[in-house]
């Protein structure tokens, strides 16, 4: 992203290859923290739509985003995609509101854990959902869906320009935890400064925690 | 409820903490039967949403409600309501239809378990997902969701007045029983009586059972 | 349906009990199939909504299509289907876009067991989840609900005739597969030409992934 | 309809071409009766989807069904149709859940007119709404969107057999009445009873109307 | 509303009849104030859903409300009310969900213009779109629809207690005003302030569009 | 947009203050041709949300466009991006999925009229319908919205980088035509073809009509 970021320009390259990513420090000091947590601790922003959850429930995952653009019913941008991240990198697609196709399956976590990706997360649906849960390869989606997908080689999309669910907005590298309870996305610039927020925020819940099983009241204990 | 059930009135308490409860032993006769039983045993009243459903498929609930009518996006009268509940009680909440919010965690639960309450049903999100199923506290919620809330003590909510999720209105005190199935609300009042119809439903039920293993049609069993 | 399909003619009779099937042979060659396979190799046809999931993630079903329009709230044609339908064969239901009804439960899986029918594909919810995933007779379900139904002896429904979910219509005896994926139908008189369709692209992807493990890329491999 | 009607069978046609219509003076004596009086006189019944209006508020229309059902995004069907379709008759069409196309406009209406039908219903949009309003062919749709329909040879549709509009079918012949209230359709048969009924009752409430004006209570009037 | 406001309380009154209302002279100093200007200067509180529209575009209302909820597809508690109402009130309604219903036409208008009310809210439909146009009595609601009420006398419903609509609470005697963009409802105790913090506003508007007109931007007539 | 259209990039500008138009003449030369047309005309593409109408149905706008994503619930940008705009230009507007609030009212409109703007198009509502008919200064939006907006100057916009209305992206400097039907998107480097291909399809069609008007079918005209 040296140059600027580029959404979709008329005549310019829609695939920005080189992207700013977090140190693999900073991603694994992020992989042991709750979803929930970074949300609150980064002041509330970032959530994904709840409806996109892990395909198996014990499933985590966390790594700078790659973020994919998608035209609804294609999945021509994935499988781009797949090849445009570097190991680690979780794919995060925003499929244009056309959520009930399978736009990912045993082949392309195939590929993808070759290429070894950290996961995927998309506001779509995807298929072959049992052996997804076997493999292990953390998948986050709507839901699983067998309608195909075709491939429109005229159609665009783009890779590592902002994405916005919603009112949440995404850019390419920043760090993206899922788990259990929904997915979040912390801009990489503030991933330090989270961390730091979000360790103190579970010392403090832990306290609590204790406080409360010994009888105190929230009401009190949070000056409500 | 002795002196009228107010709702939010512009002068008057909003919160009724004198409520009448259906004595113990109507409670545990009510444990083991089915929500659809009861639903169907008391003419087909009182289902909840049903995409109101366990956050651990094997969790139930049962006991009388405390109903709480919460402003959207935030979680203030939900403590209130712990405090104002007593063991055994179950906390029946109404977000205005702000659903995608985590409206209760692992911090909330254990200060509900530490009360010794008797579970959550509300028609929103919850997060901690994982926490609450190995806590084994009974939260019955939309789905988990990482949205935090925020504590507006100005916003108007209310405690142990009615409470409607679309059709069916829930008062303070009425019996209320989640299974995998659903979440439905009996009325204190009439409890005796549809434990009475639910048994005899079940027996004539394990009857046609076993007269339908016997290879007799339920068209002629049934009369239709 | 020697005499022409009949959809709820005024005057004429709504069930047709006499419908053409596949033979025993394609159904088996069928069974062993993925849903989202058949779906593809038949040319993206038939896909059932995403939301009808099997109420256990394990249960498959595979067999000739029953289909069944109810009126929302009623399930009478419900009972009337199990007993048109022969040993093997698969209730596929239309509710008139009344999802939230418990439509099924206990006593008609019992019954439809009785019956050795083949399962229960339903646009709508059942109760007795439990008991539903432990009996392993597979129903295929958008949900849980306790909600009751009741028995319209007027209301106007029918059995063996077409049924249009959104885009994609099922006909009597039309091959249904469902597993966690999803739910396809296949027309009766595409099967064999299917099963082959379906036998070459599952060869197909084995040597894909086989070549995708080794390092080739799908952009490739599929001249993408 | 003679030899019993069809659904898109999979081998016969799927157009039926000759119906039964309600005769000549029972379309008049309709005319000038409401479509709510109609709808609750007949017995609460044929209530088309309320979102379905006018696209100018005077429009009214009144004659016989010729049901088509379209795939989405297609009005190759509707084309058909007008041609099937002889002096009166009214079009109605189901677009399979596919609501945000144009599926009718100038050419098409001049072509109606043309053929002198009696009007369009249609669960779709349709645009050229300031040109529909001049010509004064009454057309009742969900409302006006320019997307391009296209025109797939091999897609599933079919005319003259029955439509559901979800809990509502609608059979060729039968007797369409729209009005800035809404749209009904009552069954061919039943018309004579429904014409009658409704004229009862229009009576009534004009007798009801004076003595409300005369200082009468409804909850006296009605029993309440 | 003396001895407490009382929703839907299972053994007690579920009409209050009695409520506290704003004077003559305030009701006419709101009349010519528009709805948003009213919502504004009260602190953006009290817009209902913005869907509830004039079914005449030039219809206003004012008046005090009397709060009516109302079972799904059912209007006996609007006769109720029309008689519990005084001249100039205005019957505010919920219909507990169920939107598509005719709930009111002609002969309730007439009712209620022989009440002398002030007029109709409604978060649901009704009929006789063009008789009530021509009337002139001002209806809001979300549209019209010809699907016919009952009138179940075991339902519950209520009058004169509080109204939720999403996360706005209505209650009885609160100042209601209707235009061409919308609802407001203002607290009774709070009018003399939002009147005169309406009067402020308004004349600052004037101003700022003058100056406007004169070539000042926004954006430093504001300090944006 | 000399150096890459930049969407919200994190450490640079949010808005692109020049950007490429359309001369005057094709500007002019497209007014005159209907939003259906031009969108059939360039292959289907740029159709903006069917519900985004014009609030007085005569009202039609012409011109380039200014691109603006809005935080939901707020207008500071619309603010910014009326002083961003040059005479003629149209502002197009994304709320973020936030529909219900009255984002524009008499005051922005009287403040854009003064610029001698050429309107605005918005995916959300705005209030003071009646006097923005009356003022005649063309606003296309969802419907009229009382609920007032905030100005949070954190909140992250942005002018005249991409928008996405679910599948279909708008950019700067695309020749934006609204009008009774709908509104569309033309890109500026296509116009001069479109405008072509529009012409010839408007004679076209003249033709047709005239044919059908002699009795010619649609179906031999257009060989379906």
């Amino acid at each position: 992203m040296s140059g600027g970021v580029a959404l979709a320009p008329p005549t310019g390259p829609t695939i920005a290859s080189r992207i700013l990513r977090p140190d693999a420090g900073t991603v694994e000091a992020v992989r042991v923290l709750p979803a929930a947590t970074l949300h609150e601790a980064a002041g509330r922003i970032g959530a994904l739509p709840w409806q996109i959850k892990p395909v198996s429930p014990s499933l985590r995952l966390c790594g700078p985003a790659i973020t994919v653009q998608s035209p609804g019913g294609d999945n021509l941008w994935l499988h781009r995609a797949i090849y445009v991240a570097e190991p680690g990198d979780v794919l995060v697609v925003h499929v244009s509101g056309a959520h009930d196709y399978g736009y990912w399956g045993e082949i392309m976590a195939t590929a993808a854990r070759a290429r070894r990706l950290g996961g995927l997360v998309i506001d779509g649906c995807v298929r072959d959902g049992v052996l997804l849960a076997e493999m292990g390869f953390p998948v986050f989606a709507r839901g699983l869906c067998i309608r195909g997908t075709g491939k429109d080689f005229g159609a665009r999309g783009w890779i590592n320009h902002p994405l916005l669910f919603d009112d949440v907005t995404v850019h390419a590298g920043d760090l993206i935890v899922g788990d259990a309870d929904g997915v979040v996305a912390i801009p990489r610039e503030r991933a330090a400064e989270v961390i730091a927020a979000s360790r103190e925020r579970e010392a403090k819940e832990a306290a609590a925690l204790r406080r409360i099983e010994a009888g105190e009241r929230t009401l009190e204990l949070y000056n409500f």
